[in-house]
């Protein structure tokens, strides 16, 4: 027993000690600074990991092992409180020093605008991206409120950085008008109330591509994930979302990050929503690096 | 800004100012007196009300913005406590006015009881009238505990009121083995356990009538719906309740009023519950009125 | 009104006041020493009962009444706290004193490892014997951490006790690699993931035998069972759940006894978890005693 | 074992099996049909025996066990649901019963109203009544909206069964204008805010008296007793209660009965409500029997 | 029965109907945008109202009735989401307007520098003013991790903009060292942990003069306000701070306006802190208007 | 930013990077396998460090801020679930070593019986050896249902250890009467119900030992603390422990060590007593090291 390492509790479970000779890294990025109804998903990602102690190592949908796969838990990025700019600056300078390292991202949020920064990290890495976008909220408003940097818009400049035609939405239920136009004449893939189906069509035609996962918890019913800021009824259930997953591991697609955010512990005292959410990351590693 | 109108929360979101020039009148009914079980669905209708603030304004089911229909939301009807029979008199009375000025009603409860004198309102002032009714029970009780007026007879007193073979309910998992057999024996139609699937298959025999619709919330399987008062396993998701909603909508009949009861926040410490409530609210002004 | 049997609330709705001429005994194990995860258990067989207050008396699943079966609520086996071995050999001994009095027996948990002893006591009054287990977790281990006796290692030994062939899990979604491979070579049944399906179409192969059927509501997805110990994401709906209970009546089969474990209510402030397994415990009463 | 007697958690702990050689005998009440602002304490006396489960036998407080005392818990009397009229009948002729068999009385509420068939059961028994009345609300209105079976009017009740003069409230800090003034003129004594201090001052002057004792366990602080109907900032703390409690054993006066009340455990998530209480009447049992 | 005003619940109890003859206005400031550690205050001043229903309406501290003052419920400015500098200037300017129609605002919050431009407007208004502070926190601070905009502030700006040697702190327990030495150093008054006994000896030396007073419910332990962003253990309890507002109107000196802030509910599933809150409230309005 | 010691909110606030530089070391037991009425403290030192992330670093009560004490948090010891006898050992090995490092040891619990193996470190350490004991319950029994090994029994162990007249409790509120007449007769101080007062007088005899002090949370109040297994009514309040622990520090007596346990978050949605504990902390940390 070292001094020095018994963090038990504290990291994802069977996270490896070693950053250098992990192949995937786990990070946290606690804000929501810019979430308007119920913020507190800043403490979603510590949830998660201290969920991950119920979990067991094994995965009978993926016939796999935690321990066949080398990844590190490097804790949260401290976010400057109230700062989003700022914050999503140190973010994508994290992830670029993750990508030239070589590692493949594992991001636990923290609101879904989180996800610009990587995409951003990503596109300089990667050549031929494409997003697949896991969520109840198109996210493509150009402003909330007249501010560019909010949680409804990271799906948007996606589609303006990569191009729109590389963008694939699943399970959208909730937005503006204005976005769902957008959806249709943009050129984007949308597909609306469902995930798994859908997903599996699309799949297919992703073969050879870089794709990067981005997953907003409230794509899960409220049933299934009370504890999110923006809870929409009408979902998907957990297990739609565990296939979906499985489909993406089976398809053989080059998935080159991910992230899973908008777990919000506060509003979920039964805390079913880190407990699944923590699963979905076991089956993420086990599937997807 | 005015100084008497910014009451911002207090209202369901997008509520017009005027109820002279609406079309629609959403209006509370904050009673529980007869609740068995666990009492407090008087504080539903404000819970709704506050949840509404969290949903867009626009729905992509019926592809409609709230800003395309005219609605008032009245506050609560001041129901004086424990006096169940004065309750049901001022309900009633307060809906013979919504009638005779032409609005369409969106009841909020507070308990199914209060569904009664809104049926009577409506008899006086339709012709033709049908009910549908979508509940995890029966409430075909003739009396409860030698009570006539308990939450467990409304849809009796329906079929004594506008004729058995009038009423239709859906989703019904719950009641005596007297109301099944009345169900069974009076003409009434009475769909177990499913609502979307039997509900679409006898929409089209209802073209040309007046129909009501009253909702009790725990028709969602608890999962969905935990802040209510008899929560009952095994129900239906809100994807489906979402579903039979938009059947209606498109199925052309024409609805006359609406109410959906049984939202109890106290049990729900997630507010999932009135989450869900909020956005049936907005379906049924967007598809209904 | 006699002052030594009031006990209203306290017993499941509608027991009958006399052991020896109850057909079926209800009985609570408030045990939960070897829980890894988030004990809490031993509080379950207390609140099912007090959620049963909230049932019907009726099932319109089953159409029958619970006066047409004859049953006694025994309360809760008096367990040491702490002692694991010294408990199990309570509930075997007071199930021999049921059997030995022709009684049917359902068991109320309390955590899972507290169906061995019923299994034993079973398999000495019985012959022929097959077990149903309705379950998320394989409960396949050998040991836990060390321990023999675990709430991970019932399913192990019933395989031990009456060969692995006579033992059909359904829902298995979580486990170690080893518990998995051993359902595969040990020539016991396992369907993963789901129940209903999988089961009826085991139930015809178990006609004449004696089948003893042990559910852990872990079964059921978080989303309607979050009161538990190790909540499992990706679970079956309570509809999926009743209809399996319903499927084991209708088949016709010889069911000797039952459980239903895991209940933890301090995890669930919407109490749904117990009025949800009050209701199957009603359907178990009227349809397979 | 004996099958029909192993009621663990299901009643009060160390309670005594024959209620005819049981000196004093612990009742529930679950009835909250009257209370305006949030309902529950119908759930109040099994969470009160639930809870006791945690105590000690012993008190430091008075140096006293509970084997000392002979005490039997009687269960709830089964009260109809909704009436008012006709439970307080049943609990009238169900105290008369306990002092005919020459029990002392020690009732679990349930709402403040249930004290109003005990005062007047009492005084048929007792001669030279007194009444100690620990409390937040004077509950010294006539009626409440028009009804005079209030939980707002026991005590008045009292005065006008007793005399005025003969009624001890302490701890008072809510109730209307003229519930105060009332208290003023009418003869009878009123601690406002306090109710140790002022106690004992009053007791001494009750020796030689029967008295019986109410408490409402809204008197505690909203931070010590958040689990009622109508919580009342600026209450006393347990600590002060206990004090209370204790000064009235020590002070020697003939206690004849007594009663706890409006104990709602759903408001209370974290339980400490129903814990309080329970000691509240272990000690009621060790000092006041 | 007017159909336009029928907002019972919504408003606090007893709001008068017109904003022209009210004396009182109670306004709420839905805004937590710079909260650091748990956001959530935004829904504090609607949960405030509420809870209201659940008060008398006469206090026997004060032993005054609310009909006795004209006070106007104006419901929540809507403040721009996210944007602090905005709704600071949304708020002067509100409390401008009060001023100018020579109203007595009271204001429910939301985070504490929600005070900072009413403190503005006050210091237009009035001359020779002094500010009374109640707060376990010193909010001193010049910036928050670079932001001059903090909820940590407002205390600092009312000393640069009504000299330190106005205001007067109580109840103190939690600060940066710096905001300590400025304390001390400045001029300011600040009393250390403690409230009512410090505030009745200043009281006599504010005599003549114009008094704003600012509470946040976190001066309360924990234990009676647990429902606020930064809980901190070792404060008074709701009564010490019914004695300290009862003082100050005892004290007779001219007070001019008063806020209070911080309600967080979602962290508060007893209630109690808005209960608590309102409370507050009532006497301020008996007391001070 | 380096990858590896990113762990923003997995450590107590302030902890420094090397243990080897550390003057004192934080350290977890998650351990609760022997508790018998509400089990989950082994949850509570991750909360702990998480709510350390609402504290201020500087104290007003100590003047002192906590960059000027060099600690460092080495997170939990990886106790083995369910093996009580081992976890003791690994404990005792575990502080054995942090002393011979020449460590000032803070352990965070875990049930109290975990404080059993710290003494005999302690001791093994020093000579001339007190234990200053602060808690609800006397934790004097030899043995708990035949088990020696229980929560209930680590201070009647040290009385053997060090004998009872160096052993000195304070806050005692609860126990069987076993123990309170070991407490009279074997020579240890026992303050009942207080702590701050009769510490005080205690503390001058103390000069020149080596004190190691145990505080169980729930020495405080229900009201303060309701997130602990075994919640005592009539407790002391946060303000009251605080005074302790500052009364400690201002003695100048000689800390040894120190230990708070027994936090159980599950039962406290509010977080305050996780939040409370933190900050008694903080107070140890500037206290007492």
């Amino acid at each position: 027993m070292r001094f020095d390492e018994a963090y038990s509790g504290k990291v994802f479970i069977m996270s490896n000690p070693s950053y250098e000779e992990a192949k995937a890294v786990i990070y946290g990025m606690p804000m929501d600074w810019t979430v308007s109804f119920r913020p507190g998903s800043r403490f979603g990602p510590n949830r998660i990991r201290e969920a991950s102690l119920g979990l067991e190592e094994y995965s009978p949908y993926m016939d796999k092992h935690l321990e066949e796969v080398n990844y590190f838990d490097a804790g949260d990025i401290p976010l400057p409180f109230g700062n989003a700019a700022r914050s999503l600056d140190m973010v994508e300078e994290y992830v670029d020093k993750l990508l030239a390292d070589g590692k493949f991202p594992i991001g636990l949020g923290g609101e879904h605008l989180l996800s610009w920064p990587i995409f951003k990290a990503m596109n300089k890495k990667y050549e031929d991206i494409a997003i697949i976008h896991i969520d109840a909220h198109a996210d493509l408003r150009e402003e909330y409120e007249g501010e560019v940097l909010s949680h409804s818009t990271p799906i948007r400049k996606a589609c303006g950085l990569i191009g729109a035609e590389n963008v694939y939405s699943f399970g959208i239920r909730s937005g503006m008008r204005e976005e769902f136009q957008f959806a249709k004449e943009s050129g984007m893939h949308m597909s609306k109330f469902e995930v798994a189906e859908p997903l599996k069509k699309i799949l297919p035609t992703l073969a050879g591509r870089n794709v990067y996962v981005t997953i907003d918890i409230d794509v899960l019913d409220p049933s299934c994930a009370p504890g999110t800021g923006t809870a929409e009824a009408g979902g998907i259930t957990s297990k739609e979302l565990l296939d979906a997953i499985g489909a993406i591991a089976d398809s053989g697609i080059n998935i080159i990050g991910a992230d899973l955010v908008e777990v919000a512990p506060a509003y979920d005292p039964t805390e079913q929503t880190q407990i699944t959410a923590s699963k979905m990351i076991r089956e993420i590693i086990l599937g997807w690096v």
